[in-house]
């Protein structure tokens, strides 16, 4: 029986990672109790078999491991807290993952609250999109006392490929994950901007993704972003809205610091005008949208079916960017015969 | 005769690049006739086996293939059309490789007044920094005629590991140089930024260096330069004034075509910062300093000897963030015997 209990989880919101998460513990063996605001998502989950709690206090009371993956700060206080919340039901010495993105500050103050009701918080935001979520594959930036991480390793090392333990002060995860969202943001929003003056110059955008893609130029953001500029395809795998957001925590945080961001503050507009312009719920690559506004430059169109994959992709740019050659030139006819070029007039 | 000439090669430009360069078609049998304004170096390159020339003229002379590698387009200008310039004795039919960083329009020119001498050009900016220019691992981003191509095959194949061929049209290499300094400046003043503001909010710079490579967060210039912030080592292996001018080359042509670059602008403007505060000749990833300047905050200090290698550092950061570790929790005393952390004061 307490084995048992041993593999019983709770999961408090099922968007597109805590979907992934509660159900590659399902897949690996949990009992994985969970709520979320829209009932039909809970029931689905439960026909996956997920068991279905009518509110986050039951999730509590039924895991004393218990995983939020919600939105944000508040929505993370209203689960624990609020009406019905988890907290009040979980047992002393039980054990909170808290994953959404949230200000430091209120990692630790999150730290404080739950210690008061004898629970353990690891602060723990998680890093790597749905696709990893759902395969068990995230990269969680964790910070915690060392009773949580012995007690919940088992559940972490079932969704995350790689925790990294970041000592035991709560806000120390949160910390790690606002420079990578600090990062990130300015990343997309750069590469929107470089693949739009390309564009603008006259450069094919394939040769450009593959070009850029294998030189000082390239980050894990270009290369992940530009094909959906590429494939004209804006369907959200993370929205705009997103990074309006979170490059919006990192500025209140340093702001709170006294401390000056140029550049994020600068891309931070760069996701606010794209979110004014109406593309807020689209994919953050819509950034490139606000170039094409304003200059009137052509982006690619969607293509027909899904997004190109990425051997197709390299196909198309290959037929333009001819590779090395490492055949031997023909020295004799290079030396002898070689043609001038013809004059030009400028 | 004709054979060996086939092997005659041309450098004007001996700086951290075009000496690498040089050297390199030393090594792999080529006669290397060069000229750098400073006499020193060019007696120094012809004792180590290179043929020194007084002028560029004199280069034009004796090489078919003529490689331009100074700092901009102004010293190409002067190099191959000014007193003693290499374009008005260079043979019809023979190939001007320019590699300097100059803007697309200049490309343009070029190509256009080096067709009225008969010279075919390669626009072929190059990518890889000192390191790989002296092992011939370049990679050059390069447009030209296609004749041009198959005569300087063998030079181009002897310097780099990568040539992208981008078309006939000159311009399109220095176009996709652009778009690629355009990121790599703003990645490095974003990886600078990134990393003051988790110094600020009291994440070891270290552990925030290996979290962040291994995330979305992370781009070639992250990886590549905070490992000089880490050190506290600011030779500089490429300067802040090299991005004070590359984007300030981004920034005019975009201007040229009537096209708003915010990001760019803003981290061009963070490399001004540090030439204004002195020091525009430290390695570009002095931006970090701007920000101890104005915060006060704790940068590395120099470390007693050379940069601490990739392998040193991984195990200066692996004594802090604990990895992830796979081996079983002991179920029954991790359910049983956990303790309940101690109620804190908020």
């Amino acid at each position: 029986m307490a084995k048992k209990k041993g593999r019983s989880v709770g999961v408090i919101g099922l968007g597109s990672m805590g979907l992934g998460v509660a159900r590659t513990l399902v897949k690996k063996g949990f009992q994985v109790h969970a709520f979320d605001v829209r009932a039909n998502v809970v029931k689905a989950f439960a026909s996956e078999g997920g068991i279905a709690a009518a509110n986050p206090g039951e999730v509590g009371a039924n895991a004393s491991v218990l995983i939020v993956l919600v939105v944000n700060a508040d929505q993370t206080d209203e689960v624990l807290f609020g009406r019905n919340g988890a907290a009040a039901r979980m047992p002393r010495g039980s054990v909170v993952i808290a994953s959404a993105t949230v200000p430091p500050a209120y990692a630790e103050y999150l730290g404080n609250r739950l210690a008061q009701h004898g629970i353990y918080l690891i602060d723990a935001p998680v890093s790597g999109g749905a696709a990893r979520a759902a395969t068990g594959q995230l990269s969680i930036m964790a910070s915690g006392h060392k009773n949580a991480f012995r007690y919940a390793q088992p559940v972490l090392d079932a969704v995350a490929a790689k925790v990294y333990r970041l000592g035991e002060h709560a806000g120390m995860g949160s910390k790690v994950k606002m420079i990578n969202q600090l990062l990130a943001g300015v990343h997309i929003a750069a590469a929107c901007e470089a693949m739009a003056l390309g564009i603008r110059a006259g450069v094919d955008p394939n040769v450009l993704y593959e070009v850029i893609s294998n030189s000082a130029g390239s980050s894990w953001m270009f290369q992940n972003r530009v094909p959906h500029i590429l494939a004209g395809d804006y369907t959200p795998l993370s929205a705009v809205n997103i990074f309006v957001k979170d490059l919006g925590i990192v500025l209140d945080s340093a702001k709170k610091l006294t401390f000056p961001l140029p550049i994020t503050a600068t891309a931070h507009q760069m996701y606010l005008m794209a979110g004014a312009a109406g593309h807020g719920a689209e994919d953050d690559s819509s950034v490139v949208k606000v170039f094409q506004m304003v200059s009137g430059i052509p982006l690619p169109a969607k293509r027909a079916r899904a997004r190109p994959t990425a051997t197709r992709r390299r196909a198309a740019a290959a037929r333009i960017v001819a590779k090395q050659v490492k055949a031997p030139v023909k020295k004799k006819s290079a030396n002898g015969k070689r043609k001038a070029p013809a004059k030009k007039k400028r």
